[in-house]
């Protein structure tokens, strides 16, 4: 299969391993030049819960929202045009707030609740919202089976969506686990992915490597497949300039007494990797990630501000993987 | 105990068997007058569905939307000052929406969905539910096990709701089931309601006979119950002047060749009765049905548009209670 815009052209499935707002900038990318049997954008589960009885799919909504173009640009979370009467009465009713789901975010976990209820799994509901979406590209669960991401603090392991959203990253994170992991099985549309002979290359977008990426990269048989020779790995960091674009991923790195840097980040992902993506604002650091790793490393833009960088950033990842 | 308002004053405790408006509005009419330990409003669940994942229970909600003072006047159903924004997405979205669900809405189910989901009871959901509205009277559901409404057509037994908001009542109704009723086992509060040695007497509001009543009348040992002689039963007739004032009670009756009058409604309820209350505009059935059945009635106004009326019809219908 051929993907083509303009002058570019891209043979073969490509495989986006994907978390929030940063991950789905890059999906949104890719959806743009990849056709959509040519590209399946995995996404991280490990930030899924149970919420007011609500299967809440986080980064898998961050993705379904930026592909289907009613995503929040202000928030990177949530829906455009946005109402909170809900929210409010469950206020005046004494219910939890402090995860904020809109009026019209709501229809799409009532329409995931009733899909998982008919028995559908998650990957399932996850199409069919897609398709009510109209979006065309394969978003797919990293798997459906529960995986729960912990953040372990001094003070105890917290659920990721009580550290991340109602104490807004605050406390210090030693470590990560992430529950349920080492019987979860890949997604079908995940594992048919890697098992395609048409499989040109597997892009980690610019998503936290510790509580976004390796959560997928964690799922049994996953890291050996990345690890053989014919599966080309390339990973755009999403550390840029020492900081995070956004989340917690630099505020981590601190804590865990790593530096915050794309170098970092090339160490994270250490013996799956083909090639790196870093911007030029760290291109002093492009040497020192070839030698150490012994891949090469594009240098270019990969801060995402319009559809036209998204798309850009997309290209450039893809013609550094052909070069691989 | 004793309730007063004004020179008013009810010994003993009430439990008053209700189902949509007309039984919300009785049953305010009571609460305004008995102290929050005298009453028990006791509510139909045969309406009760899942539909897009949510637990919905329309005639307790109408209950406890009307005694906390939320509810919508206009239509019957719902909550004032409501907005629509998850409904209209959930219709992009291709979702079911013959349902009417408005945002505040959403929120009560959400809270009864999560309470349900943790393990409570219906009762215990909608105790937690009556509470945050600042209601402080009980409000029962008949039972915590499922009793499911069917309505027998020409063609076939619908679902109480598709019949009755999917089609507009439109279907002939020739019978009714109520799935479940064999082992659904009368709710802890209604029944230690039933059993109070200080119980006054049983109110039967004026609400649908066939499809909010009776689902309640046939739970098992409700009608034995009821039979007792110490059991002092009333009903206040909902068709008044050959009309049922909301609702399809007086098209179902025409439907089962009955005369749409308080004279059929006594028959209906035969055998449990110790007095029966009609509108004025009915005075001239008074005799036929005292006669017939061998009971009292009461003439007065039965037909409540505002608070005052409410409360008048519940005070002459408490008033008569002791009577008996």
């Amino acid at each position: 299969m051929v993907g083509q815009v303009g002058t570019f052209e891209h043979q073969g499935h490509v495989i986006a391993l994907s978390g929030g707002v940063g991950g789905a900038k890059l999906s949104l990318g890719l959806s743009q030049i990849l056709a959509p049997g040519q590209l399946s954008i995995v996404v991280n589960t490990g930030d899924d819960f149970e919420h007011l009885g609500l299967p809440i799919s986080p980064d898998v909504d961050t993705t379904l929202y930026t592909l289907g173009n009613v995503q929040n640009p202000e928030t990177g979370w949530g829906r455009e045009n946005e109402s909170w009467a809900c929210l409010e009465t469950l206020e005046e009713l004494g219910g939890d707030t402090w995860f904020r789901l809109g009026d019209r975010d709501i229809a799409t976990h009532l329409l995931r609740l009733s899909l998982l209820k008919e028995g559908k799994s998650l990957s399932e509901a996850t199409a069919s919202l897609a398709k009510a979406l109209g979006i065309g590209h394969a978003i797919l669960p990293m798997s459906d089976d529960p995986v729960r991401t912990f953040v372990t603090t001094p003070d105890g392991d917290l659920p990721f969506q009580e550290y991340f959203v109602k104490l807004q990253c605050a406390p210090e994170a030693r470590s990560f686990r992430f529950e349920g992991i080492g019987t979860a099985r890949p997604s079908a549309g995940f594992q048919s992915g890697l098992d395609d002979p048409s499989l040109s290359g597997v892009v980690i977008c610019p998503s936290n490597p510790f509580v976004s990426v390796d959560p997928i990269l964690d799922l049994p048989g996953i890291r050996q497949k990345l690890k053989q020779d014919h599966v080309k790995v390339i990973a755009v960091s999403p550390i840029v300039g020492g900081q995070a674009l956004k989340g917690p991923a630099a505020k981590m790195m601190a804590e865990l007494n790593i530096p915050a840097s794309p170098s970092s980040v090339a160490d994270h992902y250490r013996n799956i990797l083909s090639g790196f993506v870093i911007d030029s604002v760290d291109a002093d650091q492009a040497g020192i990630i070839e030698s150490t790793h012994n891949i090469p490393v594009l240098v270019c833009n990969t801060v995402m501000k319009d559809l036209e960088s998204k798309t850009a950033l997309a290209k450039d990842t893809l013609q550094f993987l052909s070069t691989l």
